[in-house]
């Protein structure tokens, strides 16, 4: 039995991130250790990172796994300036 | 006993929506419901979307409630030309 970890994985996101490649890694991560951690600044990366949760859906089905997500804001350092970003909790969760 | 209604109440978001009065209204709804779907088209409308969903989290504190998210793909019409929109499936939890 594996136990999840204190802190889940961090992937940052920005406006020119590929979904497609995001939501492998966000799938790969449910898989393995149940949750993994999405931050985006700025509408483009938050929207960037949307669709790759979106698209990460579909490739979960084959596990018999899908995902919920909980959005809230941080504060994080971009550029030498703290900036208000978007942090997702990701949890895989059984598909009903 | 109340029973959750088969289609979940449909919450439109723009990039023009203001996010603290799209999040009253998706609190309130998941008070009353324990479900609402939320529909946005283009970046600016997910981002305000994402931001609502992390505001009305905070409102629900008071109730020992919180949400989760399940974002999808959709088409949707838009000025008579179907554009593929985001919808968030939102659904009240309770806080852990």
């Amino acid at each position: 039995m594996t136990q999840s970890p204190p802190t889940p994985e961090v992937l940052r996101v920005s406006g020119q991130s590929r979904p497609n490649a995001v939501a492998g890694a966000v799938a790969a991560l449910l898989r393995s250790q149940g949750q993994v951690e999405v931050q985006a600044i700025g509408p483009a990366a938050v929207n960037q990172a949307v669709k790759a949760l979106a698209i990460a859906r579909g490739y979960l089905v084959g596990n018999a796994l899908d995902l919920t997500v909980q959005p809230e804001f941080i504060k994080l350092e971009d550029q030498h300036e703290e900036r208000t970003a978007l942090r997702f909790l990701v949890c895989a969760v059984p598909q009903p």
